[in-house]
Parts: structure tokens; C-alpha cells; sequence
């Protein structure tokens, strides 16, 4: 019920321009005329915003040689991936994924460090991303640019300030995360911050196993189990940004263990990495992929103990199912192998949900495997830039290798 | 990603016409000036615009009388709400409300049945619900028109098609109840069927406990517990409508009690009629009135089993907040009493969900008291007028006592 304001042309161009380069940075090399069919838009002014988009460096444009027909081929148009970046960080409990990533979603540096559950200190956790992203920076291309950092973590993040509220599983409350890495880089990047679930949903959303679905659940877990809803083809925020705490929801409130968060028989406490070293017992050694090794060994006391896991997962998912009756559940994270490891228990279990919300859902492992995380917080960066190209350009964007 | 249609001036008129009658709809009479500064159109648009729909019976225009200031004072427009108005039916186990609703939301003929849930044959209610729309349709004023005939049901219902999918407490599996009514109707009434909580939520959000706001929760409750979910403003539909069956959350998945859904220890099963029938032993009566009378003249048996029910209610409560994230849960239905009775018992369970959703909640009891459901099924009746008015007068439109 606000007061209209009055929409300008330049502020039409400046939303196609967007809509241009939001479709390449998702389908990757686009002909002209393909541009002009899903847009909706005159062939002229397609061509008047593609070439201004090559004029800003931020796509290209190719003749594709002739095919033997009549009339001329349509030009390609797609994005620099190598001349503009966003940088990514998963900020995991056990793990640090980081990853430069082009414009149109391609990983170009990779790296991985993996590191004890204990060694989270605030201080030392941002030092040493603060190297990573420094290092990566020097390896960049010459005249690339860098848009934008984004960080996923498995933690509560604001939605406007990108502080960490609360991540149980880091022992971190209130750390303003975003603007001491802002800091640490003097001001020349923007930099944002979201939950890993949110960010891993946006990534299997945009170019993953939902890709383009309305309903859908993300299922992220590392230590703990976090999740990410889209509603609509939008991000479930609520009222500051902070839904989406599937992990959180207590299915054992009376005999269940006690949950870092501090409640009783929150689904992590049935479904996370502990929970499934308790149930695989000492034969199924000490962390995650021992179980699952010994569980694809055909470990008797460790299927049994999948199975038991694999009934709480079928709970919560039954439960996602009756409240959200989603299009599909994803499974990401540590969350990818144990569904894999209980599809049968878990699919049995959902079969005490409602009918008519259960025909309708599909349960389906990331397809971006491990990385929906790092690729979501790419996405997460590069927002800015496909909301309105030019100010981004003109504004944050800092040419650091120019 | 769809081609965009082009906009007519006529399509821009039908929206603005749309825009106008909601505003007035829910918010009564309102002056031409007011409507200006609500809708940024100008003065004389808004002018030509509330003419048509005077002409078209739905509003009319009055001039206040001077308040001894300079100028004229600005025309005063108001909802014809005693000649266009929507049959509004709530269809519960154990009661049948049905109202005549004007444009404006304004209640006029209020009629209530109780009957024991046994009676629930489907024919035999589709005919009593019948006999009321009938009776109601005899008692509206001449020159009246009903615009259609809404129906809130504790059940799943089809998103398109309204058909019952499945009422547990109603015993009911696919149930063609809108084209039942319809047909027995001679077809001359649009008839629209939607969830109790689903319908419950929407009239809270319209004009009652929720009015504005983005993110909200609204449990509605009678033998079982449903809900209805606003997200950004708009109702969470899910895949196929089906979203928002909050009751059948299992929370207590091993030790709880056989829903009638066939789960196990669904949130219902713990906070419903009879989990209070049972918490409250044999000294609380044989219904959840005198539950309730028990707890207010103190019976201590009454009083610790509330209690429980309260701590199960606040279990539920903290997990729709770690997953929501939402503004206000508002408590509807048999749920508004029994929150009522166990205020301190539910506060206490939620300071276990995550603190920085929990301080952006706001718990509230429904403001439309028990009414919530007839009046939302009101409001969804009249849906399609609010939405193209002038489509809706020409085509669907009965003028039954014209």
C-alpha cells in the first residue's frame, strides 16, 4: 500500500540489463534471438543491452560459424567468466571450502582445508580466511574483478548486518563476521554473509537438482543440520533472516539428547554426525566417513544403526513434507551420504505423511555434491551485480588486478 | 523466464478497479483524498474509478458534512456492504457456522449448529450445509447478490479443484465437496472450498490479530489442530496446497499416541481435545468446556495436567519459530482457549527455541475470537471480485434477489 513511484526508462533499462545478465549467468552462452524470446523484448534493444554488457567487460559476443542454411546465424552472447569474480568461502566447523568463481558459475580455484572441531577461535578462523581470500586474489587473472566476497556458515546470520548470532556447533555468538573481513581487506570489497543452508539452497535452486522449482527444502549439515526453504522461486527469510533452522526442530523432546543450541531431541541430535557414531557403535570408528565406509562394507551393527538413523531422518522429512508439502527435498552436506546411506529406512518413514502432500515430493541428493555451499555464497556475491550491473560496476566493484 | 504479455490500458484499469475495492473492503469507508495518497494515482483517476464501481453497486459516495475549515471536505467512499456479500460456511467435526458476510467484512446473519462428530455421513451434511446457504439466500435483503459461497474445512484440500482430500477427525477421503454444493446449487453460486487454518489465517491477516503483516502462523484447532502459514504477505500453498498441516508434525514420534492420520505422537495428538480430555483425568469432564471451567475454578488434578498440554503447545510453538522465523503465532480455534489456559506452561517451553527468532515473535489469541474460519471462508469468496471486479459482476455473479 505504498505510494507508487513513478518508474523512469533509465530505471527499465537498468532492470532489463539485470535480467540480461542474470539469464546468461545462469544458462551460460545464449543466442541473441534466444535472448529475445525469453525476455520478451525487441530484437533492437536486446542487441542496444548485450553490447552494452561487452562494453562493461562483463559478457562477450561470437559469431557462430555458418551451418549450411540460409540467413545469418544469431549471435552467441555469454558471460566473461574469467575476467569477473565473485570469491566464496563454506565456513564449516571441521572444514574451509573457498573457490573463485566466474560469472556464470564457474569454479575456477578451488581449495579445501580441513581442520579439528576445536580450533574455531574467532580470530584465527577469519586470519586464516582472510589469507585465503588474499592468496586467491594474487592468482587471479590480470584485469580481472573481483565483485564481491560471500561466506556461508553453519550458524544464525542477520539478515541485513551479516553478523553471526549464533552457531552452536563454532561456539560463536554475535560475531560481527562480515565487516572484520571487510576490515581486514580495507574496505575494497563488499563483503556478505549467510547461513550455509540458505546459500546451499540458492545453489541447487539456481543450478542444482531444484533448479527452477517453486517449493523446495535444503537439507545442509556438517556437525550439525541446518536448512535452507525456498518458497514461490523465493528464499525463506522471515521476520529477520533467520528461518530455516530445520535442524532445530525437536522430534525427541522427552527422551532425546540434549542439543548444543540447548534444547532436547532436536533433529540434529538424531540425524547429525554424532548421532551417527552413536548409532553405528565402536565398530563404525570415529567420524563420518568410517561409518559410511564400514556401513558399504556391510557392517551388520552399523546397518542396523543406519537404519535407526535413517527412521529419524524419514520423521523430519515427513514432518517438512506435511508443513511445506515442498516439490522436493534436497539432501546436501553430510546429509547427502547418510540419505544415501538410508534411503530405504527414511523413505519407509515417510510414509506416514499425508498422502496428498507425499505423492507430490521428490527426495533427491545436491547435484552440486559437496559444494552447494561455496557455489550458493558465489551466488550470494554476485547478487548485487545481476540486480543492477552498472551500478555495481560503478560502485563496490574494486579492479584490483586491473 | 515467460514471454511478457504486453499491458493494456484496459488490463491497468481492471488492476486499479481491483486495488480499489480491496483497500475499501478492508478498510471501510475511506476518503477519496485518503485513497489518492493510498494508491499514488491521481485525483481524478481515482475520481473515474470509484464512479464505476458505484455504478456497478459495490460502493457508494457520500459528502461529509463541513467541519467549519476552508475548502471542501474530500468525498467519503464506503463498501455496499448490505448489497453484495459472500455465504460463508465454517465446516467443523463438531459444529457447522455459517454467515452472511458483507462487502467490508461485515457479519450480518450468524447461524450455528452443534452436532456429536459421529454425525458426519457426508451426504447428509452437504445437505444441512445446503439448507443453510438456502435459508440465508431467503433472508438477504432484495436487490442483494451474492457473489459466491465459501467453505473453511478441517481437511486437506485441492489447491484448483476444491475437493477434500482428507479430514482425519471427519473421517472424510476425497470428498468432491465444492462441486457437490455447487451442483445442489443448480450451479447459479461460485463455490470455493479452502483449509479451516489455511482460511482462518487469511482473515486474521486481513482484519484481525495479524492485520499487515508479512510472516505469521495461525493455528486453528477443534478435535484435531491445523494451520494456515502467511509468508511475505501471501499464504504458503505449497506444491498443491496442501502446506500448513501443522498438527501433523510429529513431535513425540516413539511414545506418543496413534494420531488418526496413522502417525505417531503428531503435534495434535498432544495438544487436541483429547490429549486435554486425557491431561485433565477424570475431574475435567467429558469436554473441553469443562476442561476449562475445571481450570478456572481451580481443580489442581485440571490444573498440572493444562500444564502438560501447555509444554507440549510450547514445544510446537519453538519449533515453528526456529523454522519460520516468524513476526506473530496466533492462537485460533479450540487452540485460542487452551492457549489461554496454559500461557505461563507454553512461554516457558519456547525460551528453548533459538533466541534470535524467539525475541521477534509475538504470541497473540485470534482476534476474530471464534469466527476466524467463517470469515476467512467469507474472504475467500470474495477473492475473485477483489481481484477483477467488473469480470466477476459480469460472469459469475448471481443476483439471486434482484
Amino acid at each position: 500500500m505504498t505510494r507508487q513511484a513513478a518508474v523512469s526508462q533509465d530505471d527499465v533499462r537498468r532492470h532489463n540489463l539485470g535480467r540480461l545478465l542474470r539469464l546468461l549467468h545462469v544458462r551460460g552462452a545464449t543466442s541473441r534471438a534466444r535472448l529475445t524470446a525469453l525476455t520478451g523484448l525487441n530484437r533492437s534493444t536486446v542487441g542496444a543491452l548485450t553490447t552494452e554488457l561487452v562494453e562493461a567487460g562483463l559478457v562477450r559476443e561470437s559469431t557462430p560459424p555458418g551451418r549450411g542454411r540460409a540467413g545469418r546465424p544469431s549471435i552467441v552472447v555469454e558471460p566473461e567468466s574469467e575476467r569477473t569474480f565473485t570469491l566464496a568461502i563454506d565456513l564449516g566447523v571441521e572444514h574451509v571450502i573457498a573457490a573463485r568463481i566466474g560469472l556464470g558459475g564457474v569454479v575456477y580455484d578451488r581449495r579445501e582445508i580441513r581442520h579439528p572441531q576445536s580450533e574455531n577461535d574467532v580470530d584465527k578462523t577469519v586470519g586464516s580466511v582472510h589469507a585465503l581470500l588474499q592468496s586467491m586474489l594474487a592468482s587471479a587473472p590480470k584485469n580481472s574483478t573481483c565483485v564481491g566476497v560471500g561466506v556461508g556458515i553453519a550458524g544464525v546470520v542477520g539478515v541485513d548486518d551479516n553478523v553471526v548470532r549464533f552457531a552452536p556447533n563454532l561456539r560463536w555468538v554475535d560475531v560481527p563476521l562480515g565487516s572484520m573481513l571487510s576490515e581486514r581487506l580495507d574496505g575494497r570489497l563488499p563483503v556478505v554473509v549467510g547461513n550455509d543452508g540458505d546459500v546451499g539452497a540458492l545453489a541447487e535452486h539456481v543450478r542444482g537438482a531444484a533448479e527452477g522449482m517453486s517449493d523446495v527444502i535444503y537439507l545442509s549439515g556438517e556437525v550439525g543440520v541446518g536448512g535452507g526453504i525456498i518458497i514461490g522461486g523465493q528464499p525463506l527469510l522471515g521476520a529477520g533472516g533467520y528461518a530455516g533452522e530445520i535442524g532445530h526442530m525437536s522430534v525427541n523432546p522427552i527422551n532425546g539428547r540434549l542439543c548444543r543450541c540447548g534444547r532436547r531431541g532436536c533433529w540434529e541430535t538424531e540425524i547429525g554426525e554424532e548421532a551417527v557414531l552413536l548409532a553405528a557403535g565402536t565398530s563404525g570408528g570415529t567420524d563420518l566417513a568410517d561409518v559410511l565406509a564400514a556401513h558399504a562394507a556391510g557392517d551388520p551393527n552399523v546397518i542396523d544403526g543406519m537404519k535407526h538413523v535413517g527412521q529419524w531422518l524419514g520423521v523430519g522429512v515427513a514432518n517438512l513434507v506435511n508443513v511445506f508439502n515442498p516439490e522436493m527435498i534436497v539432501f546436501g552436506g553430510a546429509t547427502r551420504e547418510i540419505f544415501a546411506a538410508t534411503e530405504a529406512s527414511t523413505r519407509r518413514a515417510l510414509r506416514s505423511a499425508l498422502t496428498a502432500p507425499r505423492d507430490q515430493v521428490r527426495l533427491e541428493t545436491a547435484a552440486l555434491g559437496a559444494d552447494s555451499t561455496v557455489i550458493g555464497a558465489g551466488e550470494l556475491a554476485f547478487a548485487p551485480l545481476l540486480e543492477n550491473p552498472m551500478t555495481a560496476l560503478g560502485g563496490g566493484r574494486a579492479r584490483l588486478n586491473a
